[in-house]
């Protein structure tokens, strides 16, 4: 596992190795923990408090979202599950066309977890956050017995405000509208994979997870009511996503097969691991809905900025084929991407 | 396990028995787990949209606060942790000095959960959050491996809109100030102790979780200022919370012995048990430092209160004992109460 985090910020000193049942009972050993360990990394006045919540501010309509993250392994090529964590619910409130502002952090502990696994956790947490200038606030810490959970579960809920210029939602949709995807797809997914299949060392795929909300900011701002809808394509993939899209809109949904950006290392490794990129989860990208008029100029600029290099129009929304996604190969053929059934990637996030 | 919430609500119908890792994976399962029985049951108009979080509007300062519950057994006397994570949060947004308004609601299951136990749960969460006038707005889902998680685990977080009246710090703490507790203690801890020791059948225990907010708003509408702090003595119980205050303010805390008030069979089991009712969990009981001069008409406001019927000052704010809380005895003995150490009773929340 790598420390990459935990050495970037000073860390507690403790002298526990691992987490105890006691350290969840709300006595001694809980305050031991919080106040050697988990406050001393985080320093928000709010937190440091110590109430039962915290008291914040918001300006005007506000974006309100939950995730429980259950990843395994908790470490993976790139980062991990606190990062992730933050990220995730970063971008959903992007999604929403909001700019995140405040967080709330909550652990499910399994006793006997590494303490200096949870510090590099917190210190990924600590970063990721400050890095994207959101606050954790308030928090929550509860231990599990050996064999009732699996090292860590992390909750994240957020709240952003939401830009004026947003008006995200899908029944703006209409036939011609474009479908954008912000970059290439699947790798979440691979990097997990590779490391669950013992593939990790034949390949350098690293998970995307990263904060997408500069992105979404920005070109709101700049496009305002041109973009319709915001997606990030997590669990299910990119497929799962349109799949939903097109049913609740009753318009079919056009992909262009040569323009389904895939990195080579990742397509490889689909193909080892007889996976579809479509149906793959993905961390640090989102689809965005547009109209035609503007797609091209959103793609441009997009490819200006730091995740968005290889942003493109990969379809199209079409009035046949209601309800149904489907691809159209470069010799014209055409098949239908239904919605991914059974599982796929377990614990993927 | 009674199934007292289901029959007071539609429950889905649903084709499979247990919930499966497919139903995790954000294809076709889970959609069909969240159409057909989920949002069958919860019917906010923001939820059903199904986009990643809701879009709220809220009225000035706001308070915000998590949770995840990891109660276990998840069926106990009197109720079921799906109440237990709609009380638990709006309790701490009730303490905040907040009207409690949005909920967001993430589900960790193990895979094999009954889905009747599931539906369950989830009508227990929809039936407290209506009679608490609060609304879940956003949520989540994930499914585990069985073995890595304990049936359900909930994360509720909250968020409310502060009173204007409320002005609730430690640091208007003076030394005369009472300390007030609601109603009897150690009744949630030892319902669960009960339960857990096969002795529920020589008891009549149950679970004291219920929503106080009703209570603590009218508190602070007639009383404001006069009301410094208040907490409920949730996990580590009265004991651990007085602890907590002592140590911050610097000042002693003198509890009356003859007036800790613990229902009569309770406090039996605490004796059967072995355990300290000061230290046993409580869910529906709240702590309130208010000024001396009020104290008396505070309870007997509360006393006319649906929760409070049992309201009673147990203590004062002393200048000696510097950090410490002390009982006094009937017979003029002094016994220092100190934190509770290690674990007394893990997952009681």
């Amino acid at each position: 596992m790598e420390r990459k985090f935990s050495l970037q910020c000073p860390m507690p000193e403790t002298d526990f190795e691992v987490v105890t049942l006691g350290h969840g009972s709300g006595g001694r050993l809980t305050n031991l923990l919080l106040d050697k360990g988990i406050f001393s990394i985080f320093k928000a006045d709010e937190l440091q408090k110590r109430e039962d919540g915290a008291i914040i501010t918001l300006k005007g309509p506000t974006a309100f979202t939950t995730d429980s993250f259950v990843i395994t392994p908790i470490f993976f090529p790139g980062s991990n599950i606190g990062e992730l964590a933050v990220n995730g619910t970063i971008n959903d409130l992007a999604m929403c066309g909001a700019v995140p502002r405040y967080l709330s952090l909550s652990l499910i502990i399994e006793e006997g977890m590494k303490i200096t696994d949870l510090w590099e956790i917190l210190a990924a947490v600590k970063i990721s956050t400050e890095n994207a200038g959101v606050e954790i606030v308030t928090g929550d810490t509860k231990v599990v017995e050996k064999g009732k959970g699996d090292q860590i579960f992390i909750n994240t809920t957020g709240i952003g405000e939401l830009l004026p210029k947003a008006n995200l939602t899908n029944s703006r949709i209409n036939v011609g509208d474009r479908v954008i995807l912000s970059d290439q797809m699947a790798t979440h997914g691979i990097s997990i994979m590779t490391v669950r299949e013992g593939l990790s060392f034949e390949t350098d795929i690293h998970s995307d997870t990263r904060p997408l909300h500069e992105m979404t900011i920005d070109m709101i701002d700049q496009f305002g009511e041109e973009i319709k809808l915001l997606r990030d394509p997590t669990r299910g993939g990119v497929a799962t996503v349109l799949n939903e899209i097109a049913v609740q809109r009753k318009l079919g949904i056009e992909l262009d097969e040569e323009k389904l950006p895939v990195e080579q290392q990742v397509k490889a490794a689909c193909e080892l691991l007889g996976l579809d990129p479509l149906y793959v989860a993905n961390e640090g990208i989102f689809i965005a809905i547009v109209s035609e008029k503007y797609a091209d100029k959103i793609v441009a600029r997009l490819q200006t900025m730091k995740f968005g290099k290889n942003a493109s129009v990969i379809g199209t929304i079409k009035e046949d084929h209601s309800g149904k996604v489907y691809v159209r190969s470069g010799y014209g053929g055409k098949r239908v991407v239904g919605m991914l059934s059974g599982e796929q990637l377990p614990r993927i996030c």
